[in-house]
């Protein structure tokens, strides 16, 4: 049976993570929110699922409803081998991505520093300074621990885990392709000190499934809706 | 052999959620950064670790290290019975956790909405604003979940998941407490709408060996170093 996957249909958003992973496994999948009455029926989930998702993306496998990205993706990884069957492996595997995902929060706090109720423009003088302290800080902190723990790994630096492919690569993939998009010219600063980071990102683009999967329009262009939102005045 | 529990030592942050789950499980463990030199011990293993963490807290389990509040939860919740043995009760169990990091992450961002690397009172103007958003929407929306989540628990509202305590129900009186610190008169008008959340926070206290810890020197006390800061003009 095929899974049900649910998120905004117009956005990458968090649930990209998730559609990266469904690619690369080639899963029989289902982006039911960008079916017809796919959002009606998304809302109607989370509003009266036994186990209610605070928020999409959520995953459904016949009657089990998994919400929060992380969680969805370490179910993900163990039935598609997109993980390491070692448990202890494994967890360095999620801890990578949960790390990941505070990652990608504060991406988007830049844009939405006070109240994700209100517009960019209305919170556009905060996300100036901080998208600066992003920039400055932020962006070179997280990058130089994935470098870290690429040139780290004793399988060798092509992977953040092991010696093949995890989720957590995928979704490293597309950090810095969202950050490329929001932030090209920090983003391209920050990663000429971390070359193992490039490296992998220029691998992942290269896997069949994921170059077939960006050419095609399953993939929804990055936007101003999204997370990562390029606006000119917070690069620099 | 007992675990070493590595976390700031003069702050609960996001220690406080392991410290509560060892406590209530009664395992053996040192919580090794408040010991003399652990901090240097910390800070040494955070830059050498095979699989460095980010940041504190993180916990040593023999050769395993373990970083991220939640997937600690997880290790240790498999390991003393703090989380159900059914895998999709305890993905379930991780994915409200997750949701709980996601608002102690936002309970943070109140009081440094710009920057971690700067002082309150460089961001107070944008801590204002922010506060005001999570005083009016985002409290009472997480709380609401929560509550939903007990209201619709088939073994009844005492738990979050199952007819047991997991390490969620831990946490949750944590936010709780922590909100009640910092945000008195907006968690108790919130508090009045979630019975169950109250309850359970209550019920918690109670339990013998949270009791006592909660009444000795291993718990220390909130202060406007953690995450939970009481700021007057922040609250309202």
């Amino acid at each position: 049976m095929a899974y049900e996957f649910y998120y905004w249909p117009t956005i990458q958003g968090r649930g990209e993570f998730v559609r990266l992973a469904l690619e690369e496994a080639g899963a029989d999948y289902i982006d039911a929110a960008r079916e017809s009455e796919g959002v009606a029926v998304m809302m109607r989930m989370m509003e009266h699922a036994a186990h209610p998702p605070f928020a999409p993306p959520f995953l459904k496998d016949g009657e089990t409803i998994i919400a929060q990205t992380a969680a969805i993706l370490l179910y993900l990884g163990a039935r598609h081998d997109l993980a390491p069957k070692d448990p202890v492996a494994g967890l360095w595997t999620h801890q990578v991505q949960l790390t990941i995902a505070d990652f990608v929060a504060e991406a988007h706090d830049t844009h939405h520093p006070i109240a994700v109720s209100l517009y960019y423009e209305d919170q556009k003088a905060e996300a100036l300074r901080r998208s600066a302290e992003f920039r400055q800080n932020r962006i070179p902190k997280f990058l130089d621990w994935f470098e870290t723990i690429l040139a780290r790994n004793p399988s060798g630096g092509a992977h953040l885990v092991g010696n093949g492919l995890t989720y957590a690569d995928l979704s490293l993939f597309q950090v810095v392709e969202g950050l490329s998009y929001a932030f090209p010219k920090a983003t391209k600063r920050a990663l000429a000190d971390a070359p193992h980071v490039a490296a992998l990102r220029e691998a992942v683009a290269r896997r069949p499934r994921i170059k077939a999967y960006l050419a095609s329009p399953r993939r929804i262009p990055f936007s101003e809706d999204g997370i990562f939102r390029h606006y000119p005045e917070l690069d620099g």
